[in-house]
């Protein structure tokens, strides 16, 4: 299944626990769509977070977002990938 | 030890092979800098490459990116992290 790093600018301030809550909201609703949201990173600082999800498109992954009311401003599928 | 996020723009086209090989350069003199590239996804359409790290500082980040000649655009500190 493809893989997507999606990114949310302007949620300076991010807690801990509002993180792990648009996580969760993402986790409820994500079986619709046929992705699943592996991990995700935030900088409270810039405000910038990074979500990546397994997915059978970017719409989907785009989806997912906007139904639990945090928006991705971009989306990139990353055929590449080292770990 | 802090996780970042760095970001690359402009590597449009970038291939399996150009990510192993930057990765693997990284990885030969991460150690002068304390640091540890944990994963990295690239996005050949839009020429985002994305990074994650175990650092001291962003500063060590750049450093060892700098000094294996793929300067990151942009680095975040990603206190926060879900997975």
């Amino acid at each position: 299944m493809p893989q997507f790093m999606d990114v949310h600018h302007g949620m300076k301030g991010i807690t801990a626990d509002q993180l792990k809550e648009a996580h969760e909201a993402d986790l409820a609703v994500e079986k619709d769509e046929g992705v699943h949201f592996e991990r995700a990173w935030a900088d409270p600082d810039s405000g910038n977070v990074y979500c990546l999800s397994e997915a059978p498109s970017a719409e989907a992954v785009k989806r997912v977002h906007e139904r639990t009311g945090h928006p991705a401003d971009e989306i990139h599928q990353v055929p590449l990938s080292i770990w």
